[in-house]
């Protein structure tokens, strides 16, 4: 639902927030959990321009009155833990939303008032650490990208790259939670079997084949109980907020360990996140249809089809992807984008992957963690994983700094990006997602 | 290492833990959850016979002299929860049951006093309930029985039933933590996309192919940072305790969606555990060498092969399937055993498990949850699901009833049990993982 909060006309007293390529205007208000080097206990906060509320510190100061219909959302905020925020109902959370965009107007009436009673809670994101955005219980990753399905498979079945069921079931595996890391923590590259020679036996070493994947994060709203699924007309209720997700990957450790009960260690080494959650109300006016099933496609099975969400369940979030090398650093060479790719042209909707990872019963928890899977589009700049942009290493990269690159090498960074853009609406973005590679 | 707390002459003043069939004498000492009607909170305690000890409110009485060296076990248990338990040094651990075995212990000086000073937070387990033993924060299930994965294999590949990274691997994969309930939990059959027919496209509905697994569930000690792998000859001091563990199976649910990404809601309904966890302690009477690998077999890698693991890292563990159907209730027979199997069969010990899963750097976490798999064995009667057991149906099993059993019907209630015997020494038992189905 479009409302004020989304009206391009409307500037913070946040000077910040109003600069014309800042990724946290008033329209987004991000939530994310953040430290200050003396108080190390992470707090709840919002961003707006460069700079952080501390939500969880203004919590215990409003009275009921100043909160008013926000309330609900400051009682979870104080509680410094945002899987509180994530199982409010999503009315409170849009309560606290129109609350902060109203405090953080630069309004005509009372703005002095508004400017002196947030400033102390206010920080330069250039002063705090941010953490997680929460400790995941739960985490699951599905394979969302026709696109990159296929072309994975091309690459091991050349005459039948998709599976029967990929058109079925939006396919997806538990993953390992612990290890899913904020942004800007070192990766550092894992051990494990590879069998290098299929005519040895296996040999135990670092991963030679390591990969990143662009995904999106799916915050889980309110959960379900067990043995009550969540029917597809109410599963977009259970959408919290998008955060961006490197999915790790060492593809020689895949290869030999992932038959029969799928990608295991080759994957829970690491997963990183980006520290800021862009809720669904901020992305509100970037919703578009599901992606066109290609003629011929089966239509979803009962349980995973809604008009509505055929309709409008989409997210239309541009993402991308950067690399800088060692040497490139050195050289004082800028960042590299390695592809571009769209959320829309996912095959199955978040609100569909809600539907079935619960349509046997099984219970999501307030702010568990869901996985688009690589993003990959139709051309071959959308590729969202090195597996497939250069194709299974066939095809290595040409960096600028004259190194090529088949797969990561040690001192490799990789930051992944995304942002929404409509003509009449602010752009918003999601902050960045990045990780180094230490041997 | 053995000590007075399995000197198997040690009686408790608590008379029925000297019964000749309990499954927990003085000898055991389990810990677990439970809570009572009017005070729902769960509290820490110990079985000892047909009686549950409340440590947590136990520690809130204790004065520093009377806990001595379980000072930092007691102040654990007071939390409540029993991952502040498992994050202990094991020699914490250790201390704690042996204040526990002293002062539950019938000896002859001082009885009257410990028995006046323990018996108001002394209650019958008849009237607590219990919960699972801990909020799980990671599942992970092994597949570590070759027995098991043969007899799989064989039914899909017969001409190749192991996969040739069985022998090199202790395969496994991520499993959902949400849904572990703990034993009497009904289990509602699944709903799930399956292709009964595979010229027909899939079709959603209940699962009719509904199994159980025989498992054992072994609860990580204290865990690991990040980045810093356990090494194979450390691993064992990570290992906090076993239960019993029913990882239910929807086969069709499972045959249909586990390509390529493993098992997802065909498990993620239900896991049920036992409610005491039995210590490492415990079970050091009942520690036996490895399986012994079959002529021709590789040796373990060197990351996952230590001397005093190859010697003492199994668990000589009986382990039992009982089965009662509606109409075997009715007609007011037993519960049918459907296998005995050990878990001294499987091929990777437990801590070939924890070396291996923490060798790319994932962490581990106190109280997470690791499966064994299936503990099938060479034999049979010692088949531990009821795929192996009807070989996929086609051998249906005759029951007492009159009734035959491919896969599980509603109203059917699986129990599994689990026992240590050794000569001279008290047998100890696991208590029961029991589970109904729900149509």
């Amino acid at each position: 639902m479009l409302d004020f909060t989304h009206d391009a006309s409307r500037q913070s007293w946040v000077a910040s927030a109003n600069a014309a390529d800042t990724e946290f205007p008033l329209q987004n208000l991000p939530l994310g959990r953040f430290s200050e080097p003396a108080q190390p206990a992470p707090r709840l906060g919002v961003a707006i321009g460069d700079q952080v509320l501390d939500l969880t510190r203004l919590a215990a100061t409003l009275s009921p009155v100043e909160a008013g219909a926000a309330a609900a959302f400051f009682a979870a905020c104080a509680t410094g833990d945002l899987a509180a925020v994530c199982a409010l109902p999503p009315e409170a959370v849009t309560a606290g939303r129109r609350w902060l965009s109203d405090a953080l107007w630069e309004g005509a009436a009372g703005v002095t008032t508004r400017q002196a009673r947030l400033s102390p809670w206010l920080l330069p994101q250039a002063a705090v650490t941010m953490h997680r955005p929460l400790e995941f219980k739960n985490y699951t990753d599905f394979y969302a990208s026709v696109f990159h399905a296929t072309n994975v498979g091309a690459m091991f079945r050349p005459d039948n790259p998709l599976l029967p069921n990929y058109k079925y079931i939006p396919i997806g595996y538990h993953g390992r939670a612990s290890s899913v890391v904020v942004s800007g923590t070192p990766v550092r590259r894992p051990q494990g079997q590879t069998r290098p020679d299929p005519e040895a036996p296996p040999v135990f070493g670092p991963s030679r084949l390591l990969d990143y994947e662009l995904e999106v994060g799916i915050l889980v709203g309110r959960g379900n109980r067990l043995g009550e699924p969540i029917p597809i007309a109410e599963a977009e209720g259970h959408i919290f907020g998008l955060c961006l997700l490197n999915d790790w990957s060492a593809r020689d450790i895949q290869a030999w360990e992932y038959q029969p009960l799928g990608p295991f260690l080759s994957k829970s080494f690491a997963t990183s996140v980006s520290p800021w959650v862009v809720t669904r109300d901020a992305l509100a006016p970037f919703r578009c249809p599901a992606m066109a099933r290609p003629e011929g496609d089966p239509a979803p099975l009962d349980y995973l089809w809604n008009e509505a969400d055929q309709s409008g369940g989409g997210f239309d979030v541009t993402l991308e992807v950067f690399l800088t090398t060692a040497r490139m650093r050195e050289q004082g060479l800028p960042p590299v984008r390695l592809s571009q790719s769209r959320l829309r042209d996912l095959y199955w909707t978040p609100a569909q992957m809600i539907a079935h990872h619960t349509s046997n019963g099984c219970d999501l928890q307030p702010g568990d963690l869901l996985g688009s899977g690589t993003v990959s589009g139709p051309t071959k700049d959308a590729r969202g994983c090195l597996l497939e942009l250069t194709w299974r290493g066939s095809e290595p990269l040409a960096l600028p700094s004259g190194e090529t690159r088949r797969f990561l090498e040690d001192g490799d960074e990789v930051t992944l990006r995304g942002f929404c853009e409509r003509d009449g609406f602010r752009r918003i973005g999601f902050g960045e997602c990045r990780g180094r590679i230490a041997g």
